[in-house]
């Protein structure tokens, strides 16, 4: 029996969310869910993760994401409860020999994350992010070239592959579905659920099998991706529910028309967001320089400093949250995950298109 | 406006599990949490981890635990996504020195998971659970002594800790709130919460703010015990759905009348169970020897071997399912899990009892 959730539409109010940390996920797909967690045998919240049952959710869920990143059969999907910030740790304890280095590209705040916990397990060299793409190779002889393909924090994004002559290993976190992949050119990619595919607890790792021998360090086993791999990600409880969520919004991406739909949409998104930024006359200024603008988390600062306060404030009055920039880094940040629906884009258009700073 | 879904009795069909792997969630918890995925904005499914409504529910969650658990101040409560095999490493990675030792008990399948791991990361000594419970104290000079306080393969429980001189660190995975904890005795005590406490995706570690200092081994940072315990377990994104089912597990609890009333009636579970099992005139043959029999997973082979298959089919013939023992072990295992209700306990009582071999 069906759980009966669409609420009526009168006694809605439209909250809309850009939060970074969390991507939307669509009503009809928190619906499902919902409708899932009820029954008591295989439901998605009683579903053990030995049961026949569970593996039909795990293989559908690595054909959906085959079908959907356009992954060749010779990449493996990890499926692990953890951060995609532990694969920080991870991708240097499993790929970066005693002997070897790596190449880790400097592009802003994950990236430098990332840079600093690999340093903890081996030799690590940085290069700035657009060196790393202005067509001279680099890399020879590195272990791997790893790159933040959209930097959350300051609005930052790859549009073409860092021109390594190493494999390239990239967290796409925030940029899953949301971005292509070029196989031809990563050996290793990963990225956490909760942005693009449903919830927080699940992170994917997709690895070519060529890549996959006994680790050069003592990862923890069950983190271990070779472990894994020859485990079938059940090594230990993998994270039942959140594996569901995922394949619901795979469901709901092939029901848009796949990712490349998908993208499509995003990047008309983003050229309207901008067109608004861009405007002469707004008091609006974006960063980073044009060709490294991020489709999928556009960042501005203001003419005049101290008007974030303002905007902020403005935009919760009429139900637009999630809006501030990181911490770290100030300013207004609209998170633009697939999940997002139009009437949101609309709202955040309307009001990017009015607001004026108050008259001081 | 809340989901309905209530099932019509009339149409459900009662199905039981027994599942070692995953605990029964009530019905009415499943209700909750499904009447808690629809909301888009602070929905459990939409939450931003960055959110003052969630760190609401991790204060409540914190609160919950050290009411029900009866914890002291100075013990920490720390919240992964990782499964509660990755403490195996984590924990010799987080405790012991280089020039120390850990003592291991030797119960059963999962101590010995534990023990094997811990050796890739330091110097184990193992002891037989039986030595470590006959009243000599042992250990002295320890890092700490690491047991499993319920062995959900052998069917085995400590019903009182091990008499160590040392420090105990104890997995208490499968025995959370069924088994009360000494915290005179426990430095550490860590537990997946797929069991006792909701959904497979969140592990937690009770451990005394004293222990808590740099790690001696290159834990990834965002699983440091001393780092996330600075960090309020938010170094990276935590499991924010799996929390909020715990929350609503630990809701349920207080309204059964707490941890200690829910002991009560796992006690009396048991004491039913193992009195069918053990009238002379059965099948059935209980293990391990009865004073390490264990209150939450009985496990019994048959008098004859190879009756396990007729067993079980015949239990899947009248709906009572996940029966079938660890794959290692054998028999039949019945787990009884904190959420499991009276209906499935009545259910397999009267299938244990007029249950006999078929005629050959």
């Amino acid at each position: 029996m069906p759980v009966h959730c669409s609420a009526d539409p009168r006694l809605q109010v439209a909250s809309h969310s850009f939060s970074a940390a969390q991507g939307p996920i669509p009503h009809i797909v928190r619906t499902r869910i919902a409708n899932a967690c009820v029954p008591s045998t295989d439901g998605a919240l009683s579903m053990p993760f030995t049961s026949p049952a569970f593996r039909a959710i795990q293989d559908a869920l690595d054909a959906a994401l085959r079908r959907e990143l356009q992954m060749p059969d010779d990449v493996d999907i990890l499926f692990l409860p953890c951060s995609a910030s532990t694969h920080f740790a991870l991708v240097p304890m499993n790929l970066l020999p005693a002997s070897g280095h790596a190449i880790y590209i400097d592009s802003g705040h994950w990236s430098a994350r990332a840079t600093g916990e690999a340093r903890r397990y081996g030799r690590i060299e940085t290069m700035p992010a657009a060196a790393a793409c202005d067509g001279r190779p680099f890399g020879n002889g590195a272990a791997y070239c790893h790159y933040t393909a959209n930097e959350t924090a300051d609005g930052l994004q790859f549009h073409t592959p860092p021109c390594a002559d190493a494999l390239l290993v990239a967290d796409m976190t925030s940029a899953l579905i949301a971005a292509p992949i070029d196989w031809s050119r990563h050996g290793l990619v990963y990225a956490g659920a909760q942005k693009s595919l449903g919830i927080a607890g699940l992170s994917m790792v997709f690895v070519r099998r060529s890549l996959l021998h006994e680790s050069p360090q003592t990862a923890p086993r069950v983190l271990d991706y070779s472990a894994l791999s020859a485990g079938a990600s059940r090594l230990s409880t993998p994270p039942v529910f959140a594996m569901h969520c995922a394949l619901y919004m795979l469901e709901w991406i092939a029901e848009q028309g796949g990712s490349a739909a998908l993208r499509a949409r995003q990047d008309a998104r983003a050229a309207r967001i901008y067109t608004l930024l861009d405007r002469p006359d707004t008091p609006y200024r974006t960063r980073p320089q044009k060709s490294w603008r991020s489709q999928i988390n556009p960042c501005f600062d203001f003419e005049h400093p101290g008007l974030d306060a303002d905007f902020l404030r403005d935009a919760a009055a009429v139900n637009l949250h999630g809006l501030a920039g990181h911490p770290e880094c100030g300013g207004v940040r609209i998170s633009l995950y697939i999940g997002q629906n139009d009437a949101a884009i609309d709202a955040l258009c309307d009001f990017l298109q009015s607001w004026s700073p108050p008259r001081s």
